[in-house]
């Protein structure tokens, strides 16, 4: 597995480390009496140039600058730049993006939540209020019901992680259970379904049926430790843990609970998928096991045989991933890859597979299966059970073609 | 609980959904042929304006802020924003701060890591080479041992969570197992100390037990999913988790192993601690379980009585957190708090204590138990075992005054 030069070719001043030492040291007091300075690029010589001082926000290192991917007519998306990140959070700056009339920037003292309909005692809350009651915070991951297209039709070769799959991320999530505020508004026993309306020009708005709503549903006002960010839904959004991006509703203004669905545009002329026998599935929420090789995948090249550490993420709306299996000839055999840990359900799991490429050609898979049994279709599967028109949870197995030249493509596994 | 006024008193354009939506529809066709528009500050009506475009990276919401605070005679510390913070992970550019002699900023390019020594195979690594071995990803925090010195002596009252204890932060770190890297040298049997050399300026070097490195070390180069900030050692650094921080040894450039420690000065002039009895505590890297509230907590202020969540941080350098119990009289009585998952070893762990404050003046404490049995010692017991010179690992329980106004002090427990 070694590919370095042997032996201790180390430069010459590793050997003379206490003379070094002081003379850096020297230098150090005499740029500190100066004060320290700002860095523009990468110091020639660090042992021997006093690096810049701490500063009130970090910034990131020059040559790692990833970013989301902008798209949609109206610039109403962006992807998270899933192959330059390892582990399970998304730092926020980089969590996908998907809006229907912008971002709107909320005055937090402003905002308010309303909870009305078939409750006992309607009230407003507003932030602090939803601040004072008991917290929690969880890890999940956030799909759009969208996400993945690229892999289902228009294919083509020269996407990467990113471009196909990219409308999912991971955050951990902090603020009220919904159930603490059901029970605080007292929820009739004859409210079967939540409408969930976000406050942004689009109105966007959900019906949840109440069984997930006393669940597992949360009114989130803090994304990995800090506050939402405006393009999550800031001051407070629904969190609906494992089902579709679009439920879980954010900028949450006001919920308000019924006996039936409310019919919205955004769950008719939306979110509803049309079948090939003329009927259509509605209120497809849960987002179904699914998984994705993030390396080797375009624009990665293997830049020589050997061993390599295969790698992706896998998740499920149902629960926790309990196995990924991996193959490198296409489908025909299958290995299961190591689940790091913590697993975590409705969440983003990063799977390993220790694979060496003896350089000829191959087509990698990765294939998630989870704690309720549910495995992961291929796109024939799916194409069947769903149709050619479908619109959305592409959730099949993905392929990469590696060629005998290393360069790896988007590949079609049929 | 409720202090929010009751019924239905939302805005009017509320029980106006469908022609709100409808307005607002035509508003953002009108607005998206101009294409979207940057957004400056709060929207004054945002369902009836667009927002602004998604964008490859995103920002914190104007009200929301959170910064470091820089200090040290040379800037050489930033403490992270503790109070500011909910669950376990620390976003990047929030994490703490210590450095010797500044920030290097290393081009990557140039980067080598060097192990020799006692070892059948001396080699140099670039970060290629490094990130071409089977990556592990986990939850750590890391503390600096001089931590929480303002919380043993000179005591102040209006100090924040992040004066007292900001030297501690949590990431998802991501990189090589050490002991693959030991695997591919041969580290020979009679090998019982490594060094750990940093490529500052400052060559920060400490001896580390040949034990720790085939434990759970780790050469790390990811955080939070991304690359490593500058001030966290881009592009690698020595990872221990539960160690003290300065071992942890930024900008890792050599590794070497030999029978004896080295003696170097940053662990014989600091990072040695004086007892009373004239001897001195050496190599004390383990962090023992601490825990700090982090509200209610200088400078905020309960505004009314009633229910209120009490949260914190609790970890341990030994294991998971397995208790954590909250005193609101001083210590004379104690309840346990809720423990948020996952709990993970070696990590911050969330905890909660629903609190009824009846207006009157309380004293609040925490008390950490980790897996091994070993409990949080209060100051009196921390001060006889060290005696008042000590300058590392003030991990005694602290505690906060709240005075009948709502007013929350910084206090001594005694």
């Amino acid at each position: 597995m070694r590919d370095q030069p042997q032996g201790p070719r180390h430069p010459a001043n590793l050997t003379r480390r206490n003379l070094v030492a002081g003379a850096a040291a020297a230098i150090g007091l005499a740029m500190l009496r100066r004060g320290p300075f700002a860095q523009v690029g990468p110091t020639s010589d660090p042992p021997r140039v006093p690096g810049g001082p701490a500063t009130p926000l970090g910034a990131r290192a020059p040559n790692e600058q990833p970013k989301r991917v902008v798209g949609g007519v109206n610039r109403e998306i962006s992807l998270t730049p899933l192959q330059d990140l390892r582990g399970i959070v998304t730092p926020s700056d980089l969590h996908y993006e998907r809006h229907h009339a912008g971002v709107p920037i909320i005055d937090p003292r402003q905002y308010k939540l309303l909870i009305h309909g078939m409750v006992d005692r309607p009230t407003i809350f507003d932030l602090d209020a939803l601040k004072r009651f008991p917290a929690v915070s969880r890890f999940h991951f956030l799909e759009c019901s969208g996400n993945g297209e690229g892999a289902f039709r228009n294919i083509r070769r020269e996407q990467s992680p990113q471009l196909v799959d990219g409308l999912t991320s991971t955050s951990e999530w902090t603020g009220v259970a919904l159930a603490t505020l059901l029970r605080e508004v007292g929820v009739r026993p004859g409210a079967k379904w939540m409408l969930a309306e976000g406050g942004d020009a689009a109105l966007m708005a959900r019906s949840i049926p109440v069984e997930k709503a006393w669940a597992d549903a949360m009114i989130a006002y803090g994304q990995n430790g800090e506050a939402l960010r405006p393009e999550q839904g800031y001051p407070a959004r629904l969190l609906l843990p494992g089902w579709e991006g679009n439920a879980n509703v954010k900028w949450i203004r006001r919920l308000e609970f019924a006996a039936r669905p409310f019919m919205t545009r955004d769950e008719t002329s939306k979110y509803t998928d049309p079948l090939s026998n003329g009927t259509a599935r509605m209120f497809s929420f849960v987002m179904d096991a699914k998984s994705v090789i993030t390396f080797p995948a375009f624009p990665a090249r293997l830049r020589a045989r050997g061993w390599w550490d295969v790698t992706g993420l896998a998740w499920s709306g149902r629960g926790r991933i309990t196995r990924v299996d991996v193959s490198t000839d296409g489908g025909r055999t299958w290995a299961s890859a190591v689940l790091e840990q913590p697993v975590l359900p409705q969440c983003h799991t990063r799977f390993c597979f220790p694979w060496k490429w003896d350089g000829t050609e191959a087509l990698l898979m990765s294939r998630a299966t989870d704690e309720t049994g549910y495995v992961q279709p291929s796109l024939a599967q799916l194409r069947s059970a769903r149709g050619p028109g479908t619109r959305y949870h592409f959730n099949h197995i993905r392929a990469w073609r590696v060629g005998s030249d290393g360069s790896v493509f988007f590949g079609v596994e049929g």
